[in-house]
């Protein structure tokens, strides 16, 4: 305990210590002076459409990423392309540095999710890029850009990928230009990744991995995507989640009863469903399949301690989201996501409301999503759930049910696998890894949140599996951003420091 | 127990000694002589569109059903409005018998269940009535018919209304006419009441009843309704369940989550919802809520053992659904409706299949139905359930939860009550019912069916409530007849059966 204290207040020391270098000081100087030519450069990018499916979108974003490095002299421009057609290229740069013995890559994307426009607030539209006086409120003032106006750090910029994340592509460039331009030289070499297909799903990641595997070496990927601590503190995160479905589905009748001729003698299958999902977690939401956490790997000393520095934001955010108390009960948010979980993210049987009728349903459906942590396998932890429905008494087919499986099975949930990826996480305690702590802490006196897996998921699995490489993500956006929804927006200081942590990066030491 | 199969076997020979009286062969030989001519006619009848929302539609049935009653020279023929506009009126006509101290009401409706033609099989439609050469198939043949064409009892009729409720309509003064054409004479008042809003769920019919209270005096409404037994033998129902609907929503965050980012921290209302459900029966379908079959009105012996002669369907039911094991286990389907039920009739919360996405749900709801038998009353069983909902930890609203209700309760439950009726029960042991399961008897070598309820439920509190009546079901029409569903049929057979039955009961003793 006193150990730990100590410790505590070492790293504080040093973190104060070392906080706002004057390598810092210059990249802010240097910003200052091109903040108008910055965010109109920025709106100009944010005003190309960028949804992953649409080529001539992609052909136009990733041209213009290439503009913006050229300007910028980055070497070795290029666009990495899957084997698959059609597919959104990665966009690739470099900046060799003479006696580098390491390389960073820093990652981020420049495709943003699929936009319903209906959905965005007045004056808002997804790639008609707007700044608004601060943060979104029923109405909203806006901002007349020019390049003299003097720009609040509090304002927003709305538009898709503004946050998410075409502010990690651009953060990462102008750090780079602001870092050249101080005079400043990295110790490492400096490649950049941005890949133009994450938000479908990275479908064509691991053709490109493979592909360009020797141009792609490197000692770290720092991957800029995401928002930083809901408490507003910028974050590094060693690892994510990994994710995979299931869909069950039970049957009763194989035709919808009256619910008053046959109700209370012909199974329900809803109800039959509402029983298995009952029986998969206690009430204090812990995940009642057995063998489901037998295999987390867990975590270390530093892990621990990183995660009892973490600033509580549970109260803020059940006052946000309306309710008082978590599935886990007295567990909090950042200790829930370190567990493999079970979520319903999705349940259905016949008709509610207005499409209610009285009958017993011929089927109920739910949808599963499955989060993985380090140790945890996703195939191993959907094959623990089988065992589980099969415990509760249940006959598991893949398909719809035959005649022959209904005569001879009471019970029968078909269950619908999708394909998974498994957590990934790097270790806090590697010599890069407190590096790239230091380097953060650098740009900053506040605490700097380390945070040893994301609730969220991203496939990070693939650059250890096709490169052996680690990955730390560095996000720079703030926490209440909309992600993947209507109204996306960037608050610019987030923009600023995030363009402060990018360059840090690429001096670290 | 000896007792019992002692009277077995006299309800037996009683039975047999009975059964095809000489009336009942004058009334067959009369019906074999205008086979052809009631077809055509029953036809015609079919093809006017019964929908009770077309006040037009109406007119039309309501305007033929007099004609019908005029061409036999029914008395007292008029049309029975409710207070409101536009609702359908019920189609009256009588017999006066002189000397006769008791009267009888024969109902029927003429109205049928909303239609969607597009799901009718190939070659028939709703209101185009057509002959097929047995039950409905892959390919049905059809039957051109005429005046001379020799009818096969096992055709089946086609077109909406067909069984339910234009073969009660029909076969009523059918078995009229047949029964005045030979000459017989009832001792009781024979009254006819064809109601038009039946399948709309009867809403004006207590307006009816209480206006025309005097003229609807009676001793006895045969109602002629439904299937016969799914053994295909004759029946006799002494009752209905009463019905109730509640519907259930569980809310969680105010808006949807990420369900990596806050899975298994975020609550999630899909499974609070399933545990919900799930303890509202345990494996074998018995109901846990506390109380729920504390009023239930015990069976007499009489019904009892009226239950234990049912013919079991159970095994062929089974079979025909596709499942081998009932909710309640080993509890027969006759002996299952005798209690009141809740059913799952459908569960929604956010999506699955094509429509899941990564999300925890913001609100997760169930429809719940409610069968009542006798004893039980609809509102104190919604309150037992309500009183479970809240010893599950639930706070209920009956609004959507405002903020400082979210910020008060941890799991709260909108639970939305539906109006709905009790149950109603005709004492089987009552001389005018023993007189109707004589009569019935009287027309068939085979069992007839006593059943003490029915699984459905029907209005048929209003008889008792408005007239202080007593009301005996016999249904005539097949079990396998797509009641309220696309290619609705009836089994020309039943037709006939039913003819006979229906002038049984006029002829009653």
């Amino acid at each position: 305990m006193r150990k730990s204290i100590f410790a505590g207040l070492l790293i504080l020391i040093v973190s104060m210590a070392t906080a706002q270098t004057p390598d810092i000081h210059k990249i802010r100087s240097y910003r200052e002076q091109h903040e108008n030519s910055w965010i109109s450069q920025y709106l100009s990018f944010l005003s190309i459409p960028n949804i992953a499916s649409v080529p001539s979108d992609m052909q136009l974003n990733s041209g213009r990423i290439m503009d913006l490095m050229k300007e910028r002299s980055v070497q070795n421009i290029q666009l990495l392309y899957p084997d698959t057609k059609n597919a959104p290229p990665a966009v690739y740069g470099e900046m060799m540095v003479p006696g580098a013995k390491q390389t960073i890559i820093f990652y981020a994307h420049y495709d943003g999710q699929p936009v319903d426009s209906t959905k965005w607030a007045k004056g808002l539209h997804p790639f008609k890029p707007v700044i608004i006086n601060g943060p979104l409120q029923e109405q909203n003032e806006f901002i007349v850009f020019s390049n003299t106006v003097k720009i609040n750090p509090e304002w927003r910029i709305a538009g898709r990928g503004s946050s998410d994340d075409k502010a990690g592509v651009m953060a990462i460039l102008l750090a780079y230009e602001a870092m050249k331009a101080c005079g400043l030289t990295p110790i490492y070499n400096i490649k950049f990744f941005f890949e133009g297909e994450e938000e479908a799903g990275s479908t064509h990641l691991n053709e490109i991995l493979q592909k360009y595997e020797s141009l792609l070496q490197s000692d770290l990927w720092i991957i800029c995507d995401g928002p930083v601590h809901q408490s507003g503190k910028k974050m590094v995160s060693f690892g994510v989640r990994g994710d995979a479905g299931m869909e069950l589905t039970v049957y009763g009748s194989k035709r919808p009863l009256h619910s008053g001729h046959y109700g209370n003698w012909a199974p329900n299958p809803a109800l039959q469903l509402s029983k298995l999902l009952a029986s998969m977690k206690d009430d204090d939401g812990k995940v009642l399949v057995k063998g489901f956490y037998d295999k987390v790997k867990p975590l270390t000393l530093t892990e621990k301690k990183a995660l009892a520095a973490v600033p509580s934001v549970d109260t803020q955010l059940k006052e946000e989201l309306g309710f008082i108390q978590a599935e886990t009960k007295d567990q909090s948010l950042v200790n829930s996501i370190m567990l493999p979980s079970i979520n319903i993210n999705g349940m259905q049987s016949a008709g509610t409301g207005k499409l209610a009728s009285n009958v017993i349903p011929t089927t109920a459906t739910a949808n599963l999503d499955l989060r993985l942590v380090p140790g945890t396998d996703y195939i191993e932890q959907q094959q623990l759930i089988e065992a589980h429905i099969r415990r509760q008494g249940f006959y598991i087919t893949h398909e719809d049910p035959t005649s022959d499986e209904r005569k001879q099975y009471a019970k029968i949930t078909k269950v619908t696998l999708s394909k998974g990826y498994n957590a990934q996480r790097t270790q806090m305690e590697l010599p890069i890894a407190q590096k790239v702590i230091a380097a953060v802490r650098s740009t900053t006196k506040d605490q700097v949140v380390l945070l040893p897996s994301m609730g969220g998921s991203l496939p990070l699995f693939l650059f250890e599996k096709y490169l052996s490489a680690k990955t730390i993500t560095v996000p720079i956006a703030n926490h209440d951003n909309n992600q993947h929804a209507e109204n996306e927006n960037l608050r610019i200081q987030n923009f600023w420091s995030g363009i402060e942590t990018m360059a840090a990066l690429m001096l670290m030491k």
